[in-house]
């Protein structure tokens, strides 16, 4: 027999696992989106938590194209972009540029892609909405000849868990402490008007 | 001298100065921000409009990838997505999903790529922020053959004036349509309460 569980996330879906795995209350304060320790162990293989809001997910890739790959996914199962609501297309949105920012800062690189696959013959892999954000360093001989067709097959490695948590844990540190600035701007400007 | 349109938009940028041709006003119905019949000859070479909101345009790429191949921009001009304010990628992401489904009903090709470049290392051609929206037909030998790095400079032809014309047409029905019934569907939620 189903359980809860299972009429609510389909079960062969890795993300919706996560989804499950991690989840998360409306709050005022945007920072208390970024998690301050989450488990890794909560699923399997290890999970490497940026963000959790209700709406969004984002956590780094266990077969990263470069260092520092994220995925930025709805929290709700939807197959393609197109399958998503207006709301929930705006809520993957809004995160992208704080995202990129944190991707940027902790991995020193500055150059980037933000990738989002729909249907097999655009190289998705996993059928859940998700954006690849995909920092493009200096050098990185083996990308430069892989082709556009092989995205989502190409020489990729296996994330080690322990870099996976350092990576992942900078990345919720610069999320925070930029989340944490605009909190006090939006609060030094309520105080100006009073 | 500079005039007041040089002061507000880096004259070599050209999706500025699609920007600058193309105003909008904010209103309470999204499908006023789908232009009736807006004039593609308003800037060379021609731009065949699909969007223009207050914060964000799309229109067709004049080097198409695939039929049918769409970019979405942000109205103000940013680089790189790490550029943008929360709410401007917000409103991008928003318009994601509605776009792609346009894309698709008008093609009859369900699967696409929705990509955006951030610097030359990532082949960031045009340095104001935008997602592409490539669709992904059954066939297309030379795209295959193509590799991820000669993303922005493969072989992809001129968008055929007419051609553009016709499908940015459709595309912008498909879109009002699509906004019309939501509009009903808000108009009829709305008399149910009362
Ligand atoms: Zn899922
Ligand atoms: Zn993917
Ligand atoms: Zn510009
Ligand atoms: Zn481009």
């Amino acid at each position: 027999m189903p359980t809860e569980v299972d009429l609510h996330y389909p079960q062969s879906c890795p993300f919706c696992t996560i989804a499950n795995a991690y989840q998360s209350t409306p709050s005022d304060s945007l920072s208390s989106y970024v998690p301050s320790s989450p488990d890794p162990a909560r699923v399997s293989p290890e999970c490497h938590l940026i963000l959790c809001t209700p709406t969004v997910l984002a956590f780094l890739d266990i077969l990263p194209m470069t260092r520092g790959h994220v995925l930025v996914i709805s929290r709700r199962h939807a197959e393609k972009l197109g399958d998503l609501r207006d709301a929930e297309g705006g809520a993957l949105g809004s995160w992208l540029p704080a995202l990129s920012r944190a991707v940027c800062k902790v991995t020193g690189v500055s150059d980037w892609n933000t990738v989002q696959n729909n249907g097999i013959r655009a190289a998705q892999v996993v059928p859940h909405v998700h954006f690849h954000i995909i920092p493009r360093p200096e050098t990185v001989p083996s990308l430069q000849a892989r082709s556009w067709t092989m995205f989502g097959k190409g020489q990729r490695e296996d994330l080690d868990d322990d870099e996976g948590a350092k990576l992942a844990g900078e990345m919720r540190e610069v999320l925070r402490m930029e989340l944490g600035r605009a909190g006090e701007a939006e609060e030094e400007a309520g105080k100006a008007k009073l």
